[in-house]
């Protein structure tokens, strides 16, 4: 007898893994969801999944379900399915931003459902289900951002879930905090990748870039449609730290322009002791 | 009998590594100089050099001579020790900048002896004889920038040196082009990981950054000093790649506050065809 069935809405890398991750434990049985049948098959004959629907009206067998789809989809699969899903059960999300979707959701939820915002902070230079890796969440950090008024027993439960499937550190935020974080920490480091890649191209094609270069561009090879809504759903955030970023540019500018070496010193030195306390 | 005799000034980090490189291949003799005492002798027995000394009036013993000293200290090197170079040795050095480097240098040469500029593209984030490693320059990029009047022989010979440790690509380049190319692909990103982990401490702490942050700030364990050295001797250039840059963040803020999609999806996708072809 399984403990839980887990749902899993649109099997694309991120939803892929999931399901796989949790079909390796014995404790869950694992339903996918998907508007592709070939993609639903796909998953069956890679054994992520027990069973695969295109009809939304079996999510009433899932205790937990992961909606796996772009941002601004979220929201309103919960709206046009939400007579489907079973009694109380858990609903969660894997975007990169939050606040939109913390807000919106209140607005369509059903009473005795529970929705938890989710962000894997996890990611693949790929896209889709042929690159579902089961340990895509190994060691991974998570995380969650539960409503005003969330159940503590779902909140737990779902974190247990993660943890289950390799998660080591999950951390509560709030929905508005998360979307200005992340600008700093994930959405800033993706925008100078793709500009660092769209600017001097004479530079850049004399090939003797060293590993600074490739790592500071690894995240360029991103998925545009997913990312123009990343941007686009944390447009406030976002704005205030590249603007912030620019300005701190133009000073060390003016740094070299006017060999303030003392500043430069403080600079890297900072830069470097920050830097290993992040290891 | 051993081929040549490789002198190597400096027995840091890039000076040990080559002495190491070379000490492995039996044609060569490799003789370290210092001005540590402890430091040769940890090179002795590290098994990395032939012989080691502190005074420099053994410089004569060496056919090919690699200054591995801070970019300011290179030419003066060369112009207090003028007297004690083998005649027709070929001296190179491994500053990461190189127009004031090839311009000065004229000054100081004696008429006999070869200068070529070098610049290895490679680093750790790492000081020091003990992080030496032999293995440092397997499938490397070398950039080599050689005098107007410099003798194609001896050019030839200081590649089939770098080639035998491991260097994979060796590019030709004009020194001014070089300090330009390197602004844009090694000072800027090195800039933007100091200046990542320089801003927003409230972010940082968070410890919720992914691998995109993690990328692009490896290189922020940097060694201050050096790093000052070359953003004062790449003043010109390196001002004018972040006023660039400043100017890229500041269009791709606009882009956000605009919601201009296409704008930002060919961003995206330029970058990311760019990166791929990098690999």
């Amino acid at each position: 007898m399984k403990k839980f069935t887990i749902g899993v809405v649109g099997l694309g890398l991120m939803g892929g893994s999931l399901a796989a991750a949790f079909k390796k434990i014995d404790d869950y049985r694992v339903i996918g969801f998907d508007i592709s049948l070939k993609v639903i098959e796909s998953a069956k004959q890679k054994g992520i999944i027990d069973e695969g629907y295109i009809s939304n009206n079996k999510l009433n067998k899932a205790d937990v379900v992961f909606i796996c789809l772009y941002p601004k989809k979220i929201v309103e699969f919960v709206k046009i399915n939400k007579n489907y899903f079973k009694n109380s059960a858990i609903i969660t999300d894997i975007a990169g931003i939050k606040y939109g979707i913390m807000k919106d959701i209140e607005k369509v939820l059903r009473k005795d459902l529970e929705f938890i915002g989710g962000h894997p902070m996890v990611g693949k230079e790929k896209e889709g289900i042929e690159f579902a890796d089961a340990n895509l969440f190994k060691n991974s950090k998570y995380i969650l951002t539960p409503r005003k008024n969330t159940d503590i027993r779902k909140y737990r439960l779902l974190e247990e879930l993660l943890y289950e499937i390799g998660v080591l550190n999950i951390n509560l935020l709030e929905a508005v905090e998360h979307d200005e974080y992340v600008a700093y920490t994930s959405q800033l480091p993706h925008a100078l990748a793709t500009l660092l890649m769209n600017n001097n191209e004479k530079a850049i094609d004399q090939k003797i870039h060293g590993g600074s270069f490739k790592d500071a561009t690894r995240v360029a090879m991103i998925n545009a449609e997913l990312w123009i809504e990343l941007f686009e759903e944390n447009k406030y955030a976002l704005s205030k730290t590249l603007d912030d970023f620019e300005k701190a540019i133009r000073d060390m500018k003016n740094c070299v322009q006017n060999g303030d070496k003392e500043k430069l010193h403080n600079l890297f030195t900072k830069g470097r002791e920050k830097r290993e306390a992040l290891r």
